[in-house]
């Protein structure tokens, strides 16, 4: 039986995940575009396990291993890299069952920065409700980390941030007292009536569309693809049915 | 005559200044509660010279020395302390070409921290179209830096970082591609029909209460007292027009 309300956090930026850090938290990784998508896509799709990692040059050498690597910079393919960061790249029948390593600046410095939470998750839209009962169900505090850009807090993880927050509160078992959880809240119901319109403004959108990457946009923001909820094991993500049975 | 637009930046919290710093631009100190409206109070009732702290250590030093002294710490005024932190601590006459030192732990780092800037300027609702017409005059970028808590985002410093935002864009003379600027000013304009209901979920807005020091938050937000503009000149605050007569 739980008794009391447990607290949601928002941190904008990895810079200041110290000024959050709660070791006894559920932490949620989020990177709308793309990172954290991309990463429930494979798990969708069968993927076995995902090795995050923070430079191309770790993410050659897992190549140089026999790993399947996700692997691009300012939008172009990296030559040794076997195709780039799309979530679209993982919507495909050989990823089932492998190991492969995504290479993200942004997310992966999120995910090791949390690693002796409780749970680290990588959450996104395509997840949502999945998150929701899994966080209800445990009842612990929830810190939701923003992966941001280069440590700039952007809309696109804020608004998500603001998504989960409010379902969360809207089960009656959770508070927050977080300015950065209220505005997060605030900005996603001012977004959510049109969310794709509302996104024109962030930065992020325009560096997809300068990239040609920018059809992923709307796959991103879609809610409640999967029950699937990759978390961080050691320094890999698997599917968290894997690990916590419980 | 000018010929393109300058841009406007949001910084959230000091922990990120260095992935905003803009040496050519105007930085713009915003700590609503209450440091920078503290400030500019005290040059609207005659103070020569205001010296920003970090540390009581050094607020009692320069007590030591014989100077006037605000410096609380949990909203108690410290025993060698002339005067707290309120803004209304300032509004008395004997502070008059006097030099003071204000103690303040968000709001002297922000300060120092953009000191190699064009211009530091201290900002709130109390002078905001007296620096529209300064930043417009000089048509240069700006940064607006709101102080946070201990390295957090905060509210009230966001929404007078929306409010400035929107009268500099008002004036066709900025334009802005930085997603804290535009949260800020989204988060303004839902706050604006009510800024004292909107308050009331601001984590400040509680301490400020359980201190018994919230009798200042309308006048915090209260536009145009003012056209003083505090700014820094080497290690402590002036008025602009002593330092900037062009």
């Amino acid at each position: 039986m739980t008794t009391c309300q447990r607290k949601i956090e928002v941190c904008f930026t990895p810079a200041i995940y110290n000024e959050f850090r709660n070791d006894e938290a559920i932490v949620i990784i989020v990177d709308i575009l793309r990172a954290t998508s991309a990463i429930i896509t494979a798990f969708m799709h069968g993927a076995k396990k995902i090795i995050p990692v923070a430079t191309l040059e770790e993410a050659k050498e897992y190549k140089d291993k026999g790993y399947i690597v996700a692997a691009e910079r300012d939008g172009i393919k990296r030559d040794f890299a076997d195709f780039g960061n799309s979530p679209f790249n993982f919507q495909q029948d050989f990823i089932r069952d492998k190991e492969i390593v995504y290479s993200t600046t942004n997310g992966t410095q999120c995910i090791m920065l949390a690693h002796d939470s409780y749970r680290v998750l990588i959450g996104g839209y395509l997840n949502i409700d999945a998150l929701v009962n899994y966080i209800t169900k445990k009842h612990r505090d929830v810190l939701i980390l923003c992966a941001a850009w280069k440590n700039k807090f952007n809309l696109e993880d804020t608004l998500f941030a603001g998504a989960l927050t409010e379902k969360l509160l809207h089960t009656g078992d959770y508070y927050t007292i977080c300015d950065s959880a209220h505005a997060s809240v605030d900005l996603w119901n001012m977004a959510r009536p049109n969310i794709m319109q509302y996104i024109e403004k962030a930065a992020q959108r325009h560096r997809l569309r300068k990239n040609n990457l920018d059809d992923v946009i709307e796959y991103c923001h879609t809610m409640n693809l999967t029950d699937i909820i990759p978390s961080l094991k050691k320094n890999y993500l698997v599917k968290l049915s894997e690990l916590d049975n419980k």
